[in-house]
């Protein structure tokens, strides 16, 4: 279906009237009916949106689905790159690309808090409604709820995504096998560096722009291609290092990981150095894993290189039957040392 | 599938070691691996969920599915009758049934406040699964996150759920035809009463207890009995008030109530009374409306007081078609007055 572009248009709520979002926003009366009717629906114009029923009703073209859910409480709302919409979109359409399904339903609750500015509001919903054209999905179903002001944190969100699954392959971390490779699709850790950044208004010679992107389009590529995709995973909190734990410990193998491989953007390592952190611990949003036979590694990466944000794909690894440890890496000078899971993450409310 | 009974069960994260809910506890490391598998798997002992994939892969048992989402925000977190799990599960659920469909799967996701006790978790936890098999529903997919102290308020949480639908007859506004009639699933108010008289401390002489509950059973027993059900809709936030004008709004036609007939707990019409509020206002969690054609309003109320809940279910208005006023009230003395929809909600967080 074609929907009228959002390039530029202005918030279809009377700014002079409702100039931030108010407790009757979310009261189930006329100013929520007026918020859902004059500005959702207009950002989304979808048939079953515009039913208003209680629930959407889809026709599925497959009987396999995924279903996956994420939350947003990214602080603060627009960042280097990106804003809590499109990343909103983004982290859900990702998951369920990395199960190997195709993105077409997403559902949207939002938490607003009394008092946003109804101007920001609309931003979000513009870069929703843009994300959401970008990966092939269209918003469906919808909540709208406010609490008191400091009870929030201007928007929290919640997009629940449903994908169908057009193989019977099962793709997932139960698939891996001895001597497949690892990939990652380009360089790690830019979001959580633009985030912090941003937040503790740290300065760095260039910006630091956050990767946060949709993965649809090549994880699509790369199935499409015929590749023996044994495992995806995206790399967001905790990022390739808690990545690649989840997949080990599931798998019950031993992935070695080769230090010097890893593509690090020149910014982000420093701030890195900086801070004392560590670039495989640090969140992404717009990254992930592939796992697959050796024989197939060269021809997924230059199938990555070819998209957006892929440039520096690479292969960074190889998985072993489990040895004393999960996740190992090969240092720069030749050590093997264990990667650990850190037991929080060095920063709160990347996504 | 069987799932181990929680009934008395204790919380599996050990108190001693986490009191209370943490930032790392969602920052995506080894505390928040620990709080999924330890208490969540437990909780939710679902196959799909163990496999802990980005997505849920789900095999569906028809191809038109519905899906729907609700935030819940409830203030208290627990209250007369229920507590933000429960009702985070029912009004999902109520909305799949609302649209015809059978609820089969709930996706789950925590906004948790920094400093949550631990153990107010694991009831919520706790009541989310009870009501979930209750419903026939498994959570198949979740999400964790955490914000700072003072930047939530306990727990928030959004459930979205998918639903298939096994008839092909359409239920919904559009169905609605002159001359149908509307019915009541059960008496009105509670829900809105019972949290307001917690929060404020209120006190009545016998303690008003929320109405909400699974509707999924009543709409099944409805459907099954071949009842040729126009529309339904469940009264949530805005009451039966804002649900007849939805309904009138999409249908183009004018809904006649007869305020006589409108069932109403005494002491719910007495707190309504002392607080100058209207009943047709006040939010419910397990009520609902039913339209249909007129000869089958006797069978459709009989079967509803058959179930737990039920047993005031009455007929309370008709349809005409559009008239000056999409909803109009036929008052105890007989005069007509145009029911209106409030600006807001008398009372906000009510869900």
């Amino acid at each position: 279906m074609k929907r009228v572009s959002l390039e530029g248009a202005v918030c279809p709520i009377p700014l002079d009237r409702y100039t931030v979002v108010t407790m009757a926003h979310g009261g189930g009366g006329r100013l929520m009916n007026d918020l859902i009717g004059e500005m959702f629906l207009t950002a989304f114009d979808d048939p079953e949106l515009r039913e208003r029923h209680d629930a959407a009703l889809i026709d599925l073209p497959g009987r396999r689905i995924a279903m996956t859910t994420d939350s947003f409480v990214v602080s603060p709302l627009f960042f280097p790159g990106g804003d809590i919409g499109c990343l909103g979109v983004y982290g859900t359409v990702n998951d369920l690309a990395m199960a190997g399904a195709r993105p077409l339903w997403l559902s949207l609750g939002l938490i607003l808090e009394e008092g946003l500015s109804m101007k920001i509001l609309w931003e979000v919903v513009r870069s929703i409604r843009s994300a959401a054209d970008e990966s092939g999905v269209a918003v469906v179903t919808g909540d709208t709820k406010v609490v008191e002001n400091g009870k929030g944190d201007g928007i929290y969100l919640n997009t629940t995504g449903i994908g169908v699954v057009d193989s019977g392959k099962r793709i997932g971390p139960a698939s891996v096998r001895e001597g497949d490779v690892l990939i990652v699709s380009g360089d790690i850790g830019r979001h959580g560096i633009a985030i912090m950044a941003t937040r503790e208004g740290l300065e760095f010679e260039t910006k630091i722009v956050s990767d946060c992107a949709s993965l649809v389009n090549p994880v699509r590529a790369l199935l499409d291609d015929g590749l023996d995709i044994h495992c995806m995973r995206d790399m967001t909190r905790g990022g390739l290092g808690a990545a690649v734990h989840e997949i080990a410990g599931t798998s019950a193998s031993t992935f070695v990981l080769d230090e010097k491989s890893i593509p690090v953007n020149e910014q982000v390592q420093g701030a890195c150095e900086m801070l004392g952190l560590d670039a495989i611990h640090i969140a992404n949003e717009g990254r992930f894993l592939i796992v697959l036979p050796a024989g197939q590694g060269d021809r997924a990466i230059e199938i990555l290189r070819s998209h957006p944000g892929g440039e520096e794909a690479c292969m960074v690894g190889h998985v072993l039957p489990r040895g004393c440890a999960s996740v190992v890496m090969k240092t720069e000078i030749g050590m093997e040392r264990i990667v650990d899971l850190p037991s929080g993450e060095q920063l709160p409310r990347i996504c």
